[in-house]
């Protein structure tokens, strides 16, 4: 339930910095208002990905499609999610008249693993244990590769021309002076791709920390403390140190909690982070507008 | 569409204040948060009536109802509303596996005229003129009986017991003494109930006059200013000039004016005040979380 200070679950990525583009997970009432009040612009979402079909996660949906065509959204949308997802927004879309400016794809999930790459990103996804079907998201950044050193060609007198391109692709070019010049030796390192794994909700469970195996970033719901361990089990939810558990045994580096109950008000939050901590020093909790800058491995 | 500073569209009526019970009309995404900053109890709600299926109406009708469950709602809740609300609401219900708490009565209105009457309030309904099938509700609070005026009774020495009961109900009663008493004798002037009406999106018509005859309060939708008068019409909407225009024609005493477009914000809403009240003095802009007063006539 949403409460004063927290509204329910959506995360925006922003992983693509110079497209300018979102990819969103989760759409709880109240997200497009929320967007109003962040740096995410609605009319430049890409994908949106739904863990389950509960309406702390879901029921802002078709809000923010509608008022993606209002602002002006042209770029297609896709929308990946659980098995009634389509029934559910052809619903709400066809009673209210409402026609989008835009196109959208919708992806029903019926199997794990890879359901989208480019050259740039790959998605796969897994199975989570809740009380209805439940995915969670592990979304990798390709590696690109490094820079072209220019300085170090000027040095060596290579004429600046169509060949750079060449080079930067790693290809081996001869000059007209008859050198032979390999593009490897002239790229800086790669640049690391960063791992981040984003999950709906969950009880502790093997596919959770299969999904989240080496990431830069998991983000885990812990809905109770871990004095609620048995509360939790029973309500197929995670407590702060089952969050922390996955994070340490699936190597992931930083652990963000997310959906705590609205029970947990003001500073008996920090309770969670710091049970968290006890197991993984690295974890953090999301606040409502809060952002955290994924660091690049060295 | 929602803006930082105005939400999307939902009425709260406290008509009950000794029964502390709510009604409300529509239920625009993002409702039950706006709940959370006002002195309305969502488990609290009665009645619920939708004017219409478009999104900003409606789409916060599957949180606001699981959540009043969650809020510990536990007696019944009747929703009105047109045709195909009853397949929104049992899809986002049956989709996201939500379970009510209490029994949710749905009524989907077919034709104009009462809807729900009792021993305190009346409830009459007519269509409007807008894109799909929209609706107004003239809610009837009726007059209510004077009160028992026992000190007159103690100075003519009716001695107290249960025939104050039939005397407050206007009967005549024999005492003991042989003397005959007439109940309307002892009563004060009738408590003049008050007449709400609240109208779904229209542009200015026939059937919004007569449901609004005579009211206490008008509340009407102002989507544009004057000088939007064409593509209002052509958008089935209302200048704040049609809105005036309604309430005065129809003799209402108080205009209250909603659903501002998006493009007024800060001080450009005073045009729109202005230019209604022009024709109607008694008219006011409704702010979020604005409450007003209804006097009740002397």
């Amino acid at each position: 339930m949403p409460s004063k200070q927290r509204n329910v679950t959506s995360i925006a990525l922003n992983l693509l910095d110079e497209r300018g583009t979102y990819w969103l997970v989760d759409c709880g009432e109240g997200t497009q208002q929320q967007i109003l009040n962040s740096p995410v612009k609605l009319g430049r979402t890409e994908k949106l990905f739904i863990t389950h079909l509960h309406g702390d996660h879901l029921y802002g949906l078709p809000g923010l499609l509608t008022s993606r065509s209002y602002l002006g959204g042209d770029t297609p949308l896709t929308l990946y999610g659980p098995r009634g997802l389509k029934q559910f927004v052809e619903t709400a879309l066809e009673v209210s008249g409402a026609h989008l400016s835009y196109t959208l794809h919708l992806v029903e999930l019926d199997e794990e693993g890879i359901i989208f790459e480019d050259e740039s990103f790959l998605v796969e996804t897994a199975r989570l244990e809740h009380r209805i079907e439940c995915f969670g998201f592990r979304i990798v950044e390709k590696d690109q590769p490094g820079k072209l050193l220019n300085e170090k060609l000027k040095e060596l007198a290579v004429p600046p021309g169509p060949i750079y391109g060449q080079l930067k692709l790693g290809h081996t070019v001869q000059l007209e002076d008859g050198r032979t010049i390999h593009g490897k030796d002239f790229l800086g390192a790669p640049v690391p791709g960063r791992v981040v794994v984003i999950l709906g909700d969950t009880r502790y469970c093997e596919g959770a920390k299969k999904l989240a195996r080496g990431a830069d970033v998991l983000v885990h719901e812990a809905t109770f403390a871990m004095d609620k361990q048995e509360l939790a089990y029973a309500f197929d939810h995670a407590t702060s140190t089952d969050a922390a558990r996955t994070a340490q045994e699936a190597g992931a580096n930083v652990l963000i909690m997310t959906h705590l109950s609205s029970r947990y008000q003001g500073d008996s939050v920090n309770e969670l982070l710091h049970q968290a901590q006890q197991i993984h020093g690295n974890s953090h909790l999301a606040r409502d507008f809060w952002s955290f800058d994924i660091p690049r491995k060295v």
